[in-house]
C-alpha cells in the first residue's frame, strides 16, 4: 500500500464513525442564527457581565460561573474595560518565581526575581534551574541592539510606470510624511522608510520607534496619518490601498522579522565553567555541543525561522504574567542560540530579534500584571529596554536549562517527575 | 551616508547616553550569586506562598501582592501545583465571550459561545464581528483533517555505513518500538516512524496520536522509552543520542509542521454574500479579493510561513481563556486563508495544520479554566476534535474581520475607536 | 533622510536619465507584432538552421555566425533535434577536467576524473584541489539513500466534503491508480502517494522511482494518465485540476524537497588529518570550524534553505557537461555541509538530498555530452546512481576547497589571481 | 507497517543487492592516492589539451575525445584560458532562438530574438510560444528597478561589547572603508553597509552596484580590500574573520535576496485579451487564474521561495547561451509571478529580484557566447541593464506558456509529443 501509514490510519477511523452522509449532513450550511449576537460591551460592569453570563447560561448549562467572575473581578470590571469588549471575568493563570537572575545589562542590571504565567508542569522549574545556573557563572551580558516596529501599506496602481513614478514622489515627500506620521503619537518616530515595488504594487516598509511601548496600536495610527496624507496628496492616485497586507511580520514569524527586526533586538549570553555544567547541569561540554551541532541540523531541515529550542515556553510566560501581547509569542518566538567552547567552559548565547514588550500601554496597567511588573522593579515609563533584556535573559536561562537536560539524557524524565501528580493522559 | 538611517539613529542614541566604559562596566561579569536561589517548591500552600512572597520583598518593594496572591488564589494553591512550580499567586487575565457562532463541523455542530482571555482591545469586539457575520451566512462548515504529534530522536554514529545499518535494524524491530513506545500510555499510539539521514546521524521522527491530550508530554515520555529500547537493543551503538534535536516543530513555526501537521489539521470555511459583506463588514468583495492577491504577496515577500493575517490573536486568546499551552501559539498561528469569488459570494476558508488543543491534560482541569471549558460544553474527555474545530472556525472569524477592515479602510480607525480610553502612549 | 542610501541612489540614477514622459513612451504599450513568429521548426537541418540565420540576420547585424551555427553542429543537426527546437546551432562551453578523485561509494567506487563545464574562472581550479585533498586522505565515503521524484495534481471541489469523499475514493482505488500510472513507462514506478487537503483543494503527492533517467518528464507523462483515470472514474467530479501546480519541487528550491527529496538523495563524507589540511589547504581546523559555525548563522539568518556553500557551482558546471538538466541546479543546489573535529582531524560531510541526473534520457546521448559521461565510465544504463554519488563527493570537494580559503583568508586573492588574465572589470 | 512504503522499498532494493559486509567494504576509506593530481592548468593549448587526455585515457578508455578537443576548441584554447582551468575542450549545448519578441523596456527597447542553450526538449518551443502571445498583445512592459551585489564580512570578537564597540567605529569610518573598497574596482561602487550583531560575531552587509559586470568577483575584491583595512585599523582587533559566511545570496536561494535584492530587480508585465488566450493558449482565463490561486498556495505549502512555476528553465538555457554565470540560477530563479483579471483580458506580471548579468566578464567574450549576444544586439559596455530586462520578458513568456498549458490541460501532451522522438526512458 503506497499511501502513507497514518493518512490510512485516519481514514480508517472516520470510516468507522462516520457514513457520507453523516460527513454531508454535519457539513452543510445551515440557516443563518435568528438569535440576537451579543451586543458588543465596552464599559463593562457588575451589571453587563451578569447579563453575558445570563445569555451563555440561558443556552448551556455552566457550572461555576463565579470561578470566571469572581467578585474581585466584578469590584474592577471598569479597569478591564479599556483591555477588552464583552468582559465576563477573568481566567486565572498560576504564576511562579525564579530567580535571583543576575543580569549584566545595559539596560538592566542587577538581581531579578521573574514571575512567569503558565499551566504547564516543569517550566518554572526548568527555567529556574537555568536562572540559577547563569547567576552562579556571575551573570549574563546583555543589550538592546536595536529597535524598530514596521507597518507596511500597501498601493495598487495601473501598472509599473505609475508604480514607480509613486515612488519618486513619495521620496520626494518624505519629511511630510515623517511629520504627519508623528503628529498623531507624542513618542513614535518614524525612523525609516523602504519601497518595495511587484510591479503595480508599491509597498512602503515604514519602520518606527515607539518608546515604551510594545507600538502595534501606536504604528498603525501613524501609518493611517501617513496614508491618508498620501490619498490626498499623491499626483499618482492608487486604484486601491490596504495599511497592511502581511509585509510587516505582525503577529507572525517572518524572515522579514530576521532580517529587519520587529519590536526590539536583543542579545545575551554568559560563560559556564566546565564544573557548574558538571554539578548544576549534571551534563558534560561536549555533549552539550553535539548537541548544539545536531539541533542546527534539525532546525535547517525542518524549516524553523532561526535556531533555538524552546524560547517560545519563557516568552509565553512572560508575556502573560506582565500583560504583554501574547499573540506576539508567533512573531517573537524566532532567534539564534549558539553554543562555543571557549577556554575549557562553554559560551551560549541567545539572540532575539523580535521581542515585543512594553512597560506602558497593553495589559500592563491591570492589577495583577502590574504588580508582577513591580516585582521586577519595572513598571512605567522607561522601562521597556530593561524588559526586553531581561526577556532575552530569560530565554537563555531555559536554552541552558533544556540543552543540558537534552544532553544529559534527563529530559523526559524531568516532564515526568514534575508532571507525576498528574494522571497521565 | 551608506548606513541604513535606523542603525545610525540607534547609535546617536547609544552615543549620547553612554560612554564605552559605562557600556564595558555594565556588562561584565559580575561574581557569582552567593544568596541562594529560590528552593523549587512542587507542593504549593498559602505558606510557601507566603515565603516566596517574603524573599521577593526582601528585595524588592512590590506594592499588591495580594493581586497576585489573594485569598481565592491562597486557597486552591494545592489544585495549581500539578501544573506549576514556585507558585506565588494568579495572574488576572480578562475574558470577554462572542458568539453565538454557528458551527457545521464534524465533531462541533451547534450554536457555541466563545472565551476569549485577552489584555489587547479590540480583540473580542473583531473576533465577535466576524462570528456574527459567520452565523448569518448559516455558519461555518469545519473538519478535522488530521493528527499527529512527532518527537524526533536523534542518534549519532560513526560514519554513514553505521547509519545505514540503524536505520535497516530499526525497521526490522518498528513493532516492537511501537509496542514498547505505547506501553508508557494509555491513549498515544504510534502512528508513523520515519527516518532520515543525513550522513553520521538517524533522525528518527516517531508521529503518535494523543487522543484528547494535546500530547507534548505523553510523546516525550513514549519516545524516551522507545529510545531506551534502542540504547538496550540495538547492535549499532550511538556515539551520543538526543531525544530531540529541533526536528519535531515543537514550539516553533517550521515548514514541517505545515507538511507533516503538527497536532490538528482542521480546515474551516464559509461563504458569505455580497449583501452581508456591505451591510456588515461594510467592504466590497472586490477589494477583499485584491486584498487578498496583495496579502499573498506580503506573504511570499516577507517570509512568513502559510499566509495569514492575524491567526495568533484569536489563537492565544482562546489557548489562555481554556487553558492550552499558550506557547503553542508559535507553532499553531501558521496556516492559509484564502478567498474566491463563488456565484456572487465570497468563500473565505482558513486551513491550519498545527492546533495544539486538549480537552484533557494541561491547564484544562484549573479551576477557571474548566469553566471557561464549559462554556463551549467540550470538558474533558471526548472533546478535543471539537475544540481544534472550534479554534479553526474562531480564525476564520477573526480573519473576515480584518480582512473586511482592510478591504473598507476601517482597520486603523477600529483601533483608534476601541483603545479610546487608554491615554495614546 | 530616512529612505536608504542604496535607493536614493536608484533614483537618483533615474531621475538624470530620464523624464517622467520617457519613462512613460518606453514602457507603453505597442502595436502588435505583425512579422510573422519563427515557425517553429521540430526536425532540424543545415537548412533550417541557414533559414532561422537568414531571418535574424534580416533584422539584426550578427557578426559571427558560425560560431555558433559551426560545420561540425551543421552535420549533427539531426541528433540534436529531439532535445530542442528552432536549432541554430551550438553554444561551446569550456570544459576542464578534475582528478582522479577516489570515491568509495556503494554504486561509484574507484578513481574518477570529472568533467566540468564553465566559464567561471577559478572554478576548475578550487574543486580540483579539493579533489585532490579527498584523494590524498583515502577518499570520499558516499551512497545514494533515497531516490524520488514528485508530480503533484490539484483537484478542486465545491467544498471540503466532496475533498475528503474524494480522497477517501482515491485510497480505495489506489492499486488501479498505480498501476494506471505506470503503464505508461518502463521504469517509472509509483512509491508512495500522499493526499493533502486545502478545503476545497486536494493536492496528491505523487513520488516516483524513475530508474536511470532524472525522469521530470516520466512522471508528468504518468501522472497525467492517472489524472486522466481519475477524471474518468471518480464518483466526484473536480471542478477544475491541475497536473501540477507549484507542489512538487519542480526547478525551485523548497523545504518540500528538503523533507521529501527530490531526485537522488546522496550524502558523503570524509575525514582530513590536521596536517592535510595544513599542507594542503595552508589552513587550521579551528579556523575551518569557527567558519562552520559562523556560516551557519549566516545561512539562518539570510534564509537559506540548508546550509552549503557553493554547490550550485559543482552542480551547474556537471550538469551542463554531462547533458543534465541545468535548470534543476535551482532545487539541486540545497543542502547540508557539516563538520566536526575528529580524533585530530576534521570530518567533513555534504547532504543532498535532490540531486537530479540521468545516465539515460536528456541531454545525455548528444555527441560531446556523451564524451563526458564517458571519461567518467557512466554512459547509458544502470549508471545513474553512480553519478548521483560522484556528484555528491564533487560537492564536497567544492566545499572543502572554498572553506579551506575562507579560514585561510585566501578566498578573495585566488580569484584575483585566477582571473588575472580578464581585465578586471 | 508504520515506516512509509518508498523507504520501505528502497530498503528492500538495498537488502535484495547489497549484503552488510559489501556496504562496510565499498565505503571504508582507501589508501591515500598516490598518482599525481593533474597539475593545474592556467595557459591551455593544444599541447595542454593533449597532455590532459592522455592522463586521462591511460586510465579511461573514451571513445570520442575530438567530440569535446574539436579542432576547433583546440585552436581558441588560449581565448578559453582566462574562463577555465585544466582545459580539455568544449561541451557543445544546442541553441534554439525564439522571437521577435517585443520589448518595451526602460532598456531594452524593441523587437528581439533571443537565443537558448538548452537539452531539453519542449523549452524553447514552450517559451517560443509565450513571446509570440507577448509581441501579439503589443509586448511586454518591464523595467530595472533596483541593483546591488552584496559580499558579506563576518568579524568574531570577545564578546558583546566589543561587538558594539567595532559597529560604532565602522559607522564612523564608513567612508574610508567605501574609498578603499572602490579603490580596487572602476565601476564597483559600494552603495550600503549594514552592521548585523549576533552578540559576538559582527556581520558586514556590503552592496556594491557593478556596472555592466554580474560582478561576483568584483565585490570579493572590493571587500577583501576593506576587510583588510578593518584589519590594520581597528582599535578593536577580531579573533577571526571571514570574508563571508553565507549572508550575501551568493549562489544559493535565499529570503535575503527576495528583501535586499541581489544582482538586478527587475519587472515585466503584459496584459492578453480573452481572445488572445483561446486562440493562442487555447485556455480560459478563469482557469488560469484558478491555476494562480491553485498554484500560489502550491507554492507556500512546499515552501518554496517566492511563488512561479519556471524561471529556472528560461534562465540557465540564457545563462549558458550568452556566457553568464549558470551557477547562479540557483538564486536568479525566485521571484513573484501574479496574475489579475483586467477589463475582460487578463494581466501578467513577473518580478525577479535577483538577475545576475553582464555583458561584459564572465563567460561573455568567449566566441560562440559573444555570437549569441550580438543576436540580441548586446554585447559589451552598456548593455547589462537591456539584458537584465530581457531576461524578465524571457521569463514571463515562459510562464505564460506554461500556465496556458496547465490551465488547458495540455501539459503532459505537450511533453509527451515534443521528446516523441526519444525513445522514452
Amino acid at each position: 500500500m503506497i499511501v502513507p501509514p497514518h493518512i490510512l490510519r485516519m481514514l480508517e477511523h472516520l470510516r468507522a464513525t462516520l457514513t457520507e452522509s453523516d460527513a454531508r449532513e454535519r457539513l452543510r450550511r445551515r440557516a443563518a442564527v435568528t438569535a440576537p449576537p451579543l451586543r458588543p460591551v465596552r464599559q463593562a460592569s457588575a451589571e453587563s457581565i451578569d447579563g453575558l453570563w445570563r445569555r451563555i447560561e440561558a443556552d448551556v448549562a455552566v457550572a461555576g460561573r463565579e470561578l470566571i467572575a469572581d467578585p474581585a473581578t466584578l469590584g474592577r470590571a471598569a479597569e478591564y474595560s479599556s483591555n477588552i469588549e464583552n468582559l465576563i471575568g477573568t481566567v486565572k493563570v498560576p504564576v511562579g518565581v525564579i530567580g535571583p537572575v543576575r543580569i549584566n545589562g545595559l539596560n538592566a542590571n542587577g538581581d531579578y526575581f521573574i514571575p512567569l504565567a503558565t499551566t504547564e508542569a516543569a517550566l518554572v522549574a526548568s527555567y529556574g534551574r537555568g536562572a540559577d545556573i547563569v547567576s552562579r557563572a556571575g551573570g549574563a551580558s546583555v543589550a538592546l541592539l536595536a529597535e524598530g516596529v514596521l507597518r507596511t501599506p500597501a498601493f495598487l496602481f495601473e501598472d509599473l510606470v505609475q508604480s514607480g513614478l509613486f515612488v519618486d514622489w513619495v521620496t520626494r515627500v518624505v519629511d511630510d510624511l515623517k511629520r504627519t506620521a508623528e503628529e498623531t503619537t507624542r513618542y513614535g518616530k518614524l525612523v525609516s522608510l523602504e519601497p518595495v515595488i511587484d510591479n503595480d504594487i508599491v509597498f512602503l516598509l515604514c519602520r518606527y520607534t515607539t518608546g515604551d511601548a510594545s507600538g502595534q496600536n501606536m504604528v498603525t495610527i501613524a501609518t493611517d496619518a501617513l496614508c491618508q496624507f498620501i490619498l490626498a496628496q499623491s499626483p499618482l492616485k492608487p486604484r486601491r490601498w490596504f495599511i497592511e497586507a502581511n509585509f510587516s511580520g505582525d503577529k507572525k514569524a517572518s524572515h522579514l522579522g530576521i532580517l529587519s527586526g520587529r519590536g526590539r533586538k536583543v542579545s545575551a549570553s554568559v560563560t559556564l565553567s566546565a564544573e557548574l555544567v558538571r554539578s548544576h547541569l549534571h551534563a558534560e561540554i561536549d555533549a552539550m555541543l553535539d548537541y548544539g551541532r545536531v539541533a542546527n541540523l534539525g532546525a535547517l531541515l525542518s524549516g524553523q525561522l532561526g535556531a533555538q529550542a524552546h524560547y517560545a515556553n519563557g516568552l509565553a510566560a512572560f508575556y502573560i504574567a506582565t500583560g504583554q501581547d501574547a499573540a506576539c509569542v508567533s512573531e517573537s518566538a524566532v532567534g539564534f542560540t549558539r553554543m562555543e567552547a571557549r577556554d575549557g567552559g562553554l559560551f551560549l548565547s541567545a539572540t532575539l530579534p523580535n521581542i515585543l514588550v512594553g512597560s506602558v500601554g497593553g495589559g500592563t496597567r491591570l492589577p495583577s500584571q502590574a504588580a508582577a511588573l513591580r516585582i521586577m522593579g519595572l513598571e512605567g515609563a522607561g522601562k521597556a529596554a530593561a524588559l526586553a533584556e531581561i526577556v532575552a535573559v530569560l530565554c537563555l536561562c531555559g536554552e541552558i536549562s533544556i540543552i543540558g537536560a537534552m544532553a544529559a539524557g534527563h529530559f523526559a524524565r524531568a516532564h515526568r517527575k514534575l508532571a507525576r501528580m498528574r494522571k497521565s493522559p
